[in-house]
């Protein structure tokens, strides 16, 4: 059980947000405010994390949480990376930059958990697969909690026998990639809240499509312990959120899931690349995302939104740019009212009587 | 601006079930208890309607609703429906019946109107199109709501347009039909609550994947002011679902999304003839629907799972078979301890000090 998400002053933590938009400044703001902020270790060497766990203490002296990527174990069918590759060759040529190689890895998996055992940060939540009992241990000897994220009801158990001190329950509203063992799922959060729920006592953290107060008060009424926000934080200023995303962010258009950037299912608004690609990528991460990273890397320095992933939740229209600390206060009182409102609702014929 | 669901007792609809499941029966038992309850009008006869109508009224003195499916003006590729019958012929044999003849038709739809107006029910609420303004017009001219079902943000303002009194708010997660216009929408209910809500002042009924308490409560602190179940009801005495679909729903296989069945996307338990079929189905409804509906009479008369439509929404694994009135009083409780806890959750700093 998780005794972190029972001493939070407010149920409100900030997703880690792998590839740019987590930062030491946004995870401090949050923490700082009386939320979680959480840091995200996903393509970081681990030097560069070890400097952000550094600077974020230097910035808080509140808890904060760490995301590691899990290997997962699928095979990959190279063949298909290769094909995917060879499609996307045009696109080398228009930014004057090569594929990337797909050499697949584990992100540098086993020294991240040594390091995040060692500085004993106060949590570490696994996504993209369940991690292995050794990890566990390792980070419960230390005093450090471990958060599982399911997007199925199935999950929940295995994760509870692994000892997971909290479920991270990711519906199919939310945005950037599907965090489970296995991203077919399609799951929306709150019938897979009440589902997992009904399988484990173990306590619920709530993300996907979360974008405003009265949202947060639905998924606590749920059943959810704390609400984990990711898009809502995309536009604070504390955010490494890139110009071409933010701007993207203040439109209405829909988004999709696609695996057309990193071979794993992932929610963004639509854009050209994905539409032109979707339809032929293969399900196979990291791979995939390495194939794609230089293109998308050049696309995003150019300004251009219809070449790099614009990962967003499916509420993400409701986002504003607000500082991180002042968007925490406003979901809580906004939740706060949400709630008060519902309950009159159901109170009414004794309310009137 | 809706009276009705103002004036409900309790925030709970039965949904409207077309093909067996709603009956006058159900219909009386969730207005009797509190809530409001649903006749079905698709695929029934002006005449029989009317009969449910006086069945209806003589079961209980309390307002219930009515549903149409409205005629979709969307074009339909005759010959994808003469190849989709085709790769269904094999299963003529196998039941000893003849496949439908795709004749499509709108369902009677203007001598539904008109006596739905001469018999001045309380509601009537439209899926699968907006309804057109001649209709909204007869309706309200003789004191009637009007609910327009909307699936994705962008239908909110033309259903305020068209004068609807309340919009029901369908989420992906929900069983059977797609109700909007379009039935390729992916939102997710919690998310397109506060998107709609963002878009129209109308009061909102949330449909989809409801099953509990709960869930209830989590949707009016999202700003619904009521949910509108199906799968809940599924179960209870009072409903005409099937033997096969009643002994499928207890058990916790996973939904999936097809239109195998009607040729309009529909969430069901996933089975044989969803899995065969599935990818070779066309949109065209009701076409399709005419074409199957033989197979299935005969595989639903024959007990056989595989071969019928088994409705459901993701939350599914929660139902229990219970009266219905019971099932009122037990979501309505369920939902306010829910409400109770999300506000102690957002206040306990408050509380504390």
């Amino acid at each position: 059980m998780s005794a972190l998400l029972a001493s939070l002053p407010h149920p409100v933590i900030a997703a880690p947000m792998a590839g740019g938009p987590s930062t030491p400044a946004l995870a401090a703001a949050v923490s700082g405010a009386g939320g979680l902020g959480f840091l995200a270790a996903g393509y970081l060497t681990p030097d560069r994390l070890a400097a952000d766990l550094a600077e974020t203490r230097g910035l808080t002296a509140r808890p904060f949480g760490v995301n590691v990527l899990a290997p997962n174990a699928e095979p990959v069918d190279r063949a298909a990376v290769d094909a995917y590759a060879r499609r996307l060759r045009e696109h080398e040529g228009r930014w004057g930059v090569a594929l990337g190689e797909p050499v697949g890895g584990d992100d540098a998996y086993a020294e991240k958990i040594a390091l995040l055992a060692d500085q004993a940060v106060a949590v570490v939540s696994f996504a993209f697969a369940l991690p292995e009992p050794a990890a566990v241990r390792t980070l419960h000897d230390r005093g450090i909690e471990v958060w599982c994220t399911v997007t199925r009801p199935a999950d929940a158990p295995l994760a509870a026998d692994l000892g997971a001190d909290a479920l991270i329950v990711q519906g199919i509203e939310a945005g950037a990639h599907r965090g489970g063992a296995d991203d077919t799922d399609d799951y929306a959060l709150l019938p897979l809240l009440r589902l997992v729920a009904a399988r484990t006592s173990l306590p619920l953290v709530a993300a996907g499509g979360v974008g405003d107060g009265a949202a947060l008060a639905a998924v606590l009424a749920a059943g959810a312990s704390a609400a984990q926000l990711g898009t809502a934080f995309l536009r604070t200023p504390e955010a490494g959120t890139s110009h071409v995303h933010r701007a993207a962010l203040d439109s209405t258009r829909p988004t999709a899931l696609t695996r057309a950037f990193t071979g794993r299912r992932a929610r963004g608004i639509e854009n050209r690349f994905m539409r032109d690609h979707d339809p032929a990528a293969p399900a196979a991460y990291p791979q995939v995302h390495q194939v794609t990273a230089p293109l998308r890397a050049a696309a995003r320095a150019a300004g251009d939104p219809d070449g790099v992933n614009l990962w967003a939740g499916q509420a993400y229209p409701l986002t504003r740019a607000l500082p991180a600390a002042e968007l925490v206060g406003r979901l809580v009182a906004g939740a706060t009212a949400a709630s008060e409102g519902a309950w009159r609702r159901l109170n009414r014929s004794r309310l009137d009587g």
